[in-house]
């Protein structure tokens, strides 16, 4: 089968033609039909200092995805064959505390598809039987792919308590823009949104945030304080990673507010915890990855019932032999979620050719 | 009647004789038992920035008290006179968000006795009646005194969950070695003490810790990841204001673990929210005061059930006249909670002379 | 100025001429501008043995209201002058325990307008001002009135967690379709509706219900059953004080649900409690009034983002002075929320003649 | 190996020679050192309708119990052999929602030990391996044993907040006395204690009650209401199944209370839903089961740190050839737990003789 492979430490992958994986016990093996783009794939891609840290060579990349379970091992009979799943890439130990009290998402021996142990982007790929979660059949393929990052947005829109409330959301990638979305099923009042990128203001707008503000344009500080009244926001979900972000909206926050940070930093930030966290009363939350599996049942249910609507996030679509293009369009910043198709086929929308 | 007073911006106090005020309405007078040191009136003593920036002189100054209601303003009825009872001596707006939704202790019109409006180093104070909260009239005067430094450490200790769990407090201060009689009766598993005071220390044991480390000497991550066998802590009580205390305390944090933070750093931390904070799913707790009034009803139910003895705190008793003496020993550090008498007839211990 | 007068105990209303009332101290007067008919006006009315243990008469009866600030007592200066209010009928003490740590709802000392206290059926009426809660000046005078009601609805709606969850309103008066809006702004996946009038479903489906049953005609427990694919509802709201409908609603709550009951029952009820509650790890919640003041910052972020739109549930508007009419037409139950207005040139809509 | 069988429906239970079980794939073969008596296993000897429904024959019966883990089935490597262990004998699918969001205990597909499957009266056991709780090597084995009623009751503390609470614990068998050293250990401010037997009332004192009373003589709703300056109780634990003592507790809760039921009524109750929960503001938990596995955790924490000690809670030792004697002594509700050892070499206290 084709796969798209780090061979060793550097730069670069390679699409090269491996053998078909076999399931083994407990575990399923799962015909590719969709698979989306992240930005680890990214820093995987150009072998950053993470990338040099945490992945093992040679090995298949990729960690989002669906498609139609074709094959079980040994004493596993779920899901069906034929189902289509999509698949939570972190595998995790099932016996440590955290696994045992539905913190599985916090599991200190978890095996990231892509990262420790062979990924999606391929044919097919072997993951355990409980990683595939079962979609309605008739579920958009690239809607289906991009759950796992959907998931990091309702993890992270649902830590804080945001009902009736005013948020703000600062980065508006995918994951921001679907955080979006995710606050408003979870009934915020008013959704303000920052982001550097008109593309991806548009994308917030049309999603649903009431406000946008380009921060390379105007001061956040400024129009968010003049929309409220003067009274500022009562979350922050931080999705961008950027320190004039988090201190733009902390500075916003109310006193006794909430927020959940998701972007990452990469170094250390000066950061006045007295003004920022004490004397405000204020909760910070940091969000790794998604709840085993309360996180999934709550995607389900707002796609389900229709309180979200994603299509605004898939913005382009490639065949999987075209990955350097895709690639190269999600380093540009100038979309939204990026997916691939084994099978050109099997797109549920245009593609793009390079 | 006599009152200490800071006349004028600059270091120094005086003693001095004012009039005894009246109560307006809505307000009641109460005759001034006991009244203790926090750290607050070292920083106005000694006119530090802080200081600087908030006191308004000419200004009684002092907050923690305990005392005889003894008159009422026009309206007014209760307390009864003839009642003990403790200060709360943040004074708020009660119709702001904040103070209709039991979050006062957060309202942004909060003037705070001692600093803002006259304070308790008198003999009679006039406080709104809803401040004086009615202790047992068997309630020893010193601990009576203290509750307000007290209700920072139940507040402190009652917002992360630390019920079953490990905890480790950084800084044992008297709030600090509060808050670890605090999480015993709160059912907390084991509690870990740090702090660079050997006497401080040695209250912290006496009051409940169940292994102290003295961060002058030993190394805490090495003690503490060793007491867990390897395994850190669930809940941070950052109570020190020393950044090396809250770098060592998140290292030794488990994932999806909490910390509180109440010591106040004077100046910005690097702080790397990565591996801290977003990778590790913590949350981070900024404390503020006491919440209004929920915090008082916890601190009498752990008093009157006897699940904390805080007699190991109150070290040293003053008459209100030695107070330079009383100010010089806490300013020392090898001290708890040092209580001042206006007069010395009504220590309920042995008085220190200068 | 004209009221509505229960002058002695047993059934019947008159309407009279008494004088204008004067504010006393932390009061004002409120010139009523709409005032709306509640379950608990019809008891009181009729004198029921509920009125006839409760209501000290004489008394100006009714509680739910809109008006305009128009004079204040000594020592009062908000709301301003001016100011569009609406009213929340439960004068509570302010300084027990259940009002200190924001559950006044359920304080012991409670007198509520128009039961323990002169009400708002008047043109004018003078209340505590913290029982004045400001709505923005363009809020439809219907809507501003019923807001007390819709604070029961809030209340119940928002004690279960709804997010994403499937609901079960049994009862469809005002309070019942009120509570449909309510979930569905909190962000419910799925919300089915039961009643016995079609007129009353018909307004449920009008605001959001997804499925409604009419249990006159079909079975609850089939219909449900079968909507929800037989795994039944997470959580349920009892609106009606039907034994049926309670039990009905039970029997289809999942395993570990949730139940708020806010309708009563007048009489004890057999309940099995292994079935209902034990085996099945379920909670149930008694609601009682509104949150102080949660609720109301609840219901101004659900109207003011356009969340709820409360239009349907106001069926019928009429004159004060035509209260007769428009109390029969309430107890007929063919109706969703009554509106009386004691300037009728002050109708948001039609006005019903008799 | 000899095991105590149910053969068919009907009174009575033999012990009988069977072959020694074979763990399958996912399972571990127990030695049982210490096995104890439930209220469930006497209504099976007895054969009530309950067991008449629900107990499919033959079966070796019972579910309480530790041992020594002494082989592995396929696949299977943990527990290490030679550990400690205690069982959780309900069985549960692992697949469902329950299951994957920490509900396990609510689990459709439960199966359970000496009831739907094989139990532990017997000198070997096989079981699921997650089912196999590691104890400490040096725990008491009777205190090992009886871990899943201690399940039961630190489930039925941990459900509503005690912290700094006056609780009722209603009914002090076994399983309400552990009840009441739970909720002390959660830090509750007093314990007030009800049943009918004076043997189980001392139990309660001297496990740490604070007031009993005998309800066979005494009014519990005039003696607490008087311990409690006629306010009454913050949290009701209803452990008996007593209509009267449910009815009593209730009414002993103050406004806004919680109140949490484990104790079964067998039939239906006729319960009076206005006063005991609607106009109280009151919440009712229905407990079934122990949390799989927070309880675990919990009881583990509990125990290690001293803060409950269960000691006074094992009253009778038995060689489990004498179960009769021992199932008679229960059935007479003079004791506390009974615990019956295969060996008799390993009882770890005095042995009752029949």
């Amino acid at each position: 089968m084709r796969a798209i492979v780090k061979h060793s430490p550097g730069p670069g992958l390679e699409m090269v033609d491996v053998p078909i994986p076999t399931p083994g016990p407990g575990e399923v093996r799962i015909q590719v039909k969709a698979t989306s783009i992240c930005g680890t794939d990214l820093h995987i891609r150009s072998w950053d200092p993470w990338a040099a840290e945490h992945v093992i060579t040679p090995l298949i990349v990729g960690h989002e995805m669906c498609g139609i379970v074709e094959a079980h091992g040994e004493g596993e009979t779920l899901p069906a064959l034929g189902s289509l799943v999509s698949v939570e890439s972190h595998v995790v130990c099932g016996v440590c505390a955290w696994c045992r009290t539905a913190k599985g998402h916090l599991c200190p021996e978890t095996q990231i598809l892509g990262v420790h142990r062979n990924g999606v982007y391929a044919e097919y790929v072997c993951v355990p039987a409980e990683n595939a979660w079962v979609d309605p059949p008739d579920m958009p393929l690239s809607i289906a792919s991009l759950q796992e990052s959907f998931g990091n947005a309702v993890h992270t829109a649902s830590v804080p308590d945001v009902s009736g409330r005013k948020v703000l959301v600062t980065g508006c990638g995918p994951v921001g823009v679907m955080a979006i979305a995710a606050v408003k099923a979870l009934g915020a009042r008013s959704v303000y949104a920052t982001d550097v990128s008109d593309f991806r203001l548009d994308m917030a707008a049309r999603i649903g945030a009431d406000v946008i503000v380009n921060v390379s344009r105007d001061s956040p500080r400024e129009m968010i304080a003049k929309e409220t009244d003067g009274e500022g926001v009562d979350v922050l979900l931080e999705m961008s990673g950027a320190p004039t972000a988090l201190a733009d909206g902390l500075s916003l926050l109310k006193y006794g507010g909430e927020a959940a940070l998701l972007g990452l930093f990469s170094s250390p930030v000066a950061f006045d915890f007295d003004d920022n966290l004490i004397f405000k009363g204020a909760t910070l939350h940091g969000i790794a990855g998604r709840r085993l599996w309360d996180t999934w049942y709550q995607m389900r249910a707002m796609l389900r019932s229709g309180a979200v609507d994603l299509s605004p996030v898939v913005t382009h679509r490639f065949a999987l032999d075209d990955y350097e293009a895709a690639f190269d369009l999600m380093a540009s910043g100038e979309c939204g979620k990026v997916v691939m198709f084994p099978d050109p086929d099997d797109a549920d929308g245009p593609l793009t050719t390079p």
